[in-house]
């Protein structure tokens, strides 16, 4: 009678992509849908494993996701009416994996509904310190924060005392490596887009200077005189007339780390980027990089995080959603930098 | 008496930068002056080399020279109305540096003009082999010829078998780039601006493919068709609208070596480039040098590419213009393509 209960299948609620989109995306074209149902059980004769989602990450990189490609990027497009993919903390209920068991706590790609069947284990990792709180996993102990210490310490090769520009500096990746880089001895400045955001980088982060850049009408003059020295390294987030002001403000062999261009997200056509030639004069290294080329480093980043965090070292601010019905405002929201810190969606506490 | 004879000033020719410009340049914003004169001999107390110039490099950087520049570049602006500077040969015909002998011949930094007495001598390399012409260290053993090593090598990295794209390919840097490239057993494509030069590195260089960029409405399209796979390695030489097209043809962890970006250098305005996003959905390398940051290994590049002028792996195109009075159209000529290989001008023979 148990094991006949567990097979029931039980609703599922999840989050949809209504349809392909262009421009900035709107509430109305993401949804919650109530009509799937879910067995609690994984198919025999698979390794799937499912589980109960707990938390959900919001991440710009989904944008690209939401528009229609003729040509696939290392993301696939989402499938308008199947539940929306991304990184998120889920509970194992049922598991004919070797690696996953019932109760283990994993972070990886899961879906967007309250109960996921995930048969591409290779993107999941079972949560190993479970003593710090496991919305973490959908930030600073997960995708965006392990894509903050690639990015700094792999791309950037910071060395002591070097001028260290973030912009969209108060998000999930931003806040990270701008606290990666005080420890490292850094001068660090930020950019974020509200004087509530520019407050949490220095009062919160450490940051010896922020400013918020939709105040500035002059980018380039406002980073000439918070860098009179020049950029050593530019954590690149939004690409776009910051990245056109970053370029002639950066030194000699400086180095830019390309993680995002949220700023060109939405836009039909990129703004074109006209400060080029400063590669050159200044030898520069202009460097793209995705987190998951360098899974190897996993396990080195999160020791180090964990005890930064457990020693006090590191801080780090979430916007929590509750309920996957606001999960499609968060991550619209995203885009319009409505979030203050990481944007995560709370399913379910446990 | 004889000495006498030596110190007495002999007229000096010389090349000079009438007035500072924007755009494109033109013949007359050059001139020649022959009001000059010079004494043949170093003045006492000096480490000056005295030399009679044979050979004049023009080069694609010497355009932003022409530009006066409220903040210094990595070269200085030129001063109208005395010699321009630039690479050249020489002999050497009296000084007082311990490195340098009279008879000795030179190349390095040297004045646009029948006699320099130079006395920054940190740019100045004593010539080792002088079996082959000596107007090749105006290019091919010049500084072209290693900026071409360096980029290709030190910059791209490449492996045997890549794909390798070349801008402005048939010019003293890129001819070399393709050659070396098919040393290194590479598939090697380049551009150039007229059919002549499109011949050129089909059936003299070497290159699997090559085509007139001018004849190209459809750059991004031309792209595709020559490289279906995409491309490891772009020489970047020209910027612009090539770049643009480019990047979405690059393939995963491809590298772009910045050296150049003449079509940019006579705009006013820069033309914009929207395809960096490509840099994170590739992961690409994209990174700006420049040669004399690299000057230790001016020796080994040096042994590497006579041995391969002596056994005939490697050919070499010159575009050589007789007289100073001829050096202001040929300077200028290089901003429109009118060259076919290596610039240069030959003010002596010996």
């Amino acid at each position: 009678m148990a094991e006949k209960r567990e097979e029931a299948a039980v609703e599922n609620k999840k989050v949809v992509l209504k349809h392909y989109i262009t421009g900035f995306p709107k509430e109305s074209d993401v949804e919650l849908v109530t009509t799937g149902t879910v067995r609690l059980k994984v198919p025999e004769g698979t390794t799937a494993v499912l589980v109960k989602n707990l938390y959900l990450s919001c991440d710009p990189y989904m944008r690209s996701r939401m528009t229609k490609h003729d040509e696939p990027s290392y993301v696939p497009d989402f499938i308008p009416g199947e539940a929306i993919t991304g990184y998120g903390v889920a509970k194992v209920l049922n598991s004919n994996h070797p690696n996953f068991n019932e109760g283990d706590y994993v972070w990886g790609i899961t879906g967007w509904e309250e109960y996921s069947l995930i048969s591409s284990t290779e993107r999941l990792i079972k949560i190993k310190y479970t003593d710090v709180p496991l919305s973490y996993y959908t930030g600073l102990l997960g995708m965006p924060g392990f894509t903050a210490y690639i990015g700094f310490f792999e791309i950037c090769k910071p060395k002591k005392g070097e001028y260290v520009f973030i912009s969209a500096a108060s998000g999930a990746v931003g806040q990270l490596v701008g606290q990666f880089a005080k420890l490292m001895g850094c001068y660090v400045v930020g950019s974020a887009g509200s004087d509530e955001k520019v407050n949490l980088l220095k009062d919160k982060f450490g940051f010896d200077d922020a400013f918020n850049y939709k105040q500035e009408s002059d980018l380039n003059a406002a980073l000439k005189r918070r860098f009179p020295e020049g950029i050593d390294i530019y954590f690149e987030n939004v690409g776009g007339a910051m990245l056109d002001a970053v370029l002639p403000n950066m030194r000699i062999h400086g180095r830019i780390a390309a993680c995002g261009m949220i700023s060109q997200y939405n836009l039909e056509k990129p703004e074109g980027v006209r400060n080029l030639i400063f590669l050159i004069i200044k030898r520069i290294r202009f460097e793209g990089f995705i987190v998951f080329d360098h899974h190897d480093k996993y396990p080195e980043f999160l020791e180090f995080t964990v005890a930064h965090i457990k020693d006090g070292t590191i801080a780090y601010v979430e916007d929590v959603v509750e309920g996957l019905e606001n999960a499609p405002s968060a991550l619209v929201g995203l885009f319009f930098g409505r979030n203050v810190g990481k944007q995560l969606v709370v399913v379910a506490n446990d």
